[in-house]
């Protein structure tokens, strides 16, 4: 039982250390922890399983807007990079390299690397994986009949990472990757902005995360990219994190490798690209938007389990008697549900312990029948997001939890939402920006047409960064905050993960 | 137009250059192509979707035996390995091994490893996870109550090769890898025992692929393992190939790692360890078991698409109708079939060429209706696996159309099952072997009680090893065809890819 009662110890409240309070949340409801590789983390079941039903949901609407997934080599020459300039020195800098095929064993019995196994060219484990994909399609790219293409993979990503946190920067995670070739621009900029909606769509529609939909600004861009679409939202500490990305690549790629068609009109034409992603950081994304000083909340629609039974009972008596019932409810609910559940039928755990446990763990909606419930046909729903209790009729589950579910997922989305409102702010010149972001953390909206370098200078000053230019700007113009020159460009500044 | 007609080139026929044929098919059928970085592989759309099937298809069966996904690093370091002694022999040697992590860039510009950024401690790609999980299940595993542990993932692994073949033999492979602890010898072997069927049940019923399935000898087994449950089948071309390996690795890795659990006895015990998987290599041993001289041949379960529908007409009048008629029953098909469908309605080409398209490609059954056929209310249904050809009704397609799939798949596995009979011999001595395997490819079934060194031998002398010790040997005693002496056990010698 000992292990049982650590698990019962208190989480690091949000207020207290919110830092603290993340980290507590990943390693109690036990979704991800420390490999004992630098950087690297062991995705655990319980986090696994999220991630295995965002891949389902977002597979299956990549595959309904016409892709399809393929999978491209986990090692890239370095002489691959080069070819790319801004590429090379956004990505290739920290990165794991491969440079030796070989160990051995040394007379002491120690396992080193055999120094005559060099490889003659070193090898980058990918960081993404534009360049190794163009160089491909290279061979697949003649004519505009071969075109467009688009694929996707799923796959893992390594970036060298010297200041790490589960989920939200590690050396080695998860992610898909979209690489598409178009016959024009204008192609590929439909394509990216359609990705970019499918992004939105399923963090709004599955994750109940309100986000703001813009463009990068070139600070913030994809090394090699003609410009950047992203979703960013608002973690509970108000800073800001983004969610996902979509590239309009241009030329850039398919003139590094030299990829050319046939047009219907008998020139040959640089064909246009685009990329896009979603990561592993979705999952630590989810936590730092949902989650209470009670532990994770995970919302329902992507939740693996969203409903745990737990049978309440004193005697051995009442103990078959609500176990037996909760049976017969299992059989209905897999035969006419339409939602997950379990029976926590463990043993020797008393039912204020499972409460927390299941709390902690995020499940949306608790059932709780006991002996007196079944008598009267009742039973007790109680949800995750505002722990509330119902009663409501056992005849009556079929219909009500389906709502309930649906009714958390709308309030988790309203409340993330009202709370992203009420934390943006307007304004109009450097001094009010400097003084507000100081005080009070948050998303700063100003009209901004300020240099790369004005970009810096603002990061340097404040730690804040150009998140995005909303999309469906007004035509309205205004005094940009930091030039004081006129412009219709608004953007929204803040502190970011 | 050049492409396609280079696409018509007739592939290699098996009798004249079976290597070459299976990278004609490779190749033309689009499964996979090399990458230009040595030994790995893309796997291309038409590939990956197979692969795509076959996971889902088995991550079924993992889950409905209870075992959950989870994910451990791509980075093990050097000293992991050296815990094990067999376990580091076996694997550790032809590796892909990180030892920077950082590049830069010269004064002339060119890429080059940063001296400065070697890692204290090389890290080497997995080969295999052992080590890096059974040293995470040391943080888990305390108590008798912690068993058993039952984790899959599906990742990416690499294991440097010399001489590669796309599928059957690359630097990087993608497999699932199973990991479980038990608290008893004989769970785990229950374990074993239970995932080696659900490989053969799923290669048999999914793949249309006859196995044998027995234990490996003392020569092949897995380094560190008690012993390797393997399933193998048999190629065209009559030599043995793995599909699929279960270990049961005894306290291999409990004792390497340290990992002990409190038994309800009160003392301390090592848990007893499996590990299963299953890799992209079986793509090649699809192409190996079932494919012909005119292309790729897909069990109907496993093919990702079933039926491609071929409209023909010469006039376009007759084009819109036939075209029409197919829309009509691609509709019924999606609403009432229980298989897949896609029309070919690529312009400017035969139906001639259509026809060795799909053919190339493996689809299971071809649609086809013309003019004469929307008079009459049949269609044309041609089976990929004897290029039989019937003339059914229309209004029969709903039904008819599973039924021949199911047909498909029984006489594929039927076909290759006879074929592995045929060349399945018993011998009693080693010169008759000897002389059998020089002259005739095939599966020796032999009694053997031989030493690895035995093993050793033979192989020098013939080339061939052992496969596998079949399950269910019979009680009778025999003659070892090496030694001569007495024993029971019977062992299938073959040489093998």
């Amino acid at each position: 039982m000992a292990n049982e009662k650590a698990d019962l110890l208190k989480i690091t409240k949000r207020d207290e250390d919110y830092s603290r309070w993340y980290l507590d949340i990943v390693d109690r409801a036990k979704l991800a922890e420390e490999s004992g590789i630098r950087g690297c983390m062991v995705i655990r079941p319980e986090g696994f399983a999220i991630w295995e039903k965002m891949q389902q949901v977002l597979d299956g609407m990549f595959k309904a807007t016409g892709h399809t997934n393929a999978y491209f080599p986990l090692f890239i020459p370095v002489s691959y990079f080069s070819k790319e300039a801004k590429h090379v020195s956004g990505f290739a800098k920290e990165c794991a390299v491969v440079t030796h095929h070989r160990l051995q064993a040394t007379d002491s019995g120690e396992i080193v690397v055999d120094p005559e196994a060099e490889l003659a060219e070193p090898l980058v484990v990918r960081p993404t994986s534009e360049t190794i994909i163009w160089s491909t399609y290279r061979k697949w790219i003649q004519s505009y009949r071969d075109l467009p293409i688009l694929l996707n993979q799923w796959v893992n990503v390594c970036r060298w990472e010297l200041r790490t946190r589960p989920f939200l920067r590690t050396t080695e995670f998860l992610w898909q990757e979209g690489h598409t070739a178009h016959a024009t621009f204008e192609e590929a900029e439909i394509e990216a902005k359609q990705m970019l909606e499918v992004y939105k769509t399923f963090v709004e529609d599955y994750l109940a995360i309100p986000v703001f939909a813009g463009k990068k600004t070139e600070n913030e861009k994809f090394p090699g990219a003609e410009y950047t679409y992203t979703i960013e939202t608002m973690t509970q500490d108000k800073r800001a994190i983004q969610v996902a990305t979509s590239h309009h690549l241009g030329t850039t790629f398919s003139q590094a490798f030299d990829v050319k068609y046939l047009s219907p009109e008998g020139t040959l034409e640089y064909p246009f690209a685009t990329s896009w992603g979603i990561t592993t950081r979705l999952i630590g994304t989810l936590i730092m938007v949902h989650s209470d000083d009670q532990g994770f909340v995970c919302p329902p629609r992507i939740a693996p389990l969203q409903v745990i039974g737990v049978p309440i009972f004193r005697k051995d008596a009442e103990k078959d008697q609500v176990l037996a019932r909760f049976q017969e409810l299992q059989t209905e609910f897999q035969t006419s549900g339409s939602f997950s559940f379990k029976i926590d039928a463990r043993e020797n755990l008393s039912p204020g312990f499972k409460f927390n446990d299941w709390e902690l763990k995020g499940i949306p909606l608790r059932l709780e029948i006991g002996p007196r419930d079944l008598k009267q046909g009742k039973a007790v729903l109680v949800r995750r997001d505002t722990g509330e209790k119902l009663i409501v009729e056992q005849s009556e589950l079929l219909t009500k939890i389906p709502s309930l579910l649906e009714e958390i997922h709308r309030n988790l989305f309203a409340k993330a939402q009202e709370f992203q409102h009420q934390n943006t702010y307007t304004v109009s010149n450097y001094e009010e920006f400097k003084e507000g972001i100081e005080n009070q953390a948050g998303f700063y909206l100003a009209y901004f047409d300020g240099t790369p370098e004005d970009e810096d200078k603002i990061k340097e000053d404040t730690k804040a960064t150009g998140r995005c230019i909303p999309l469906n700007q007004t035509d309205e113009e205004g005094e940009c905050f930091y030039t004081g020159r006129k412009t219709k460009r608004q953007v929204i500044f803040a502190r970011a993960y």
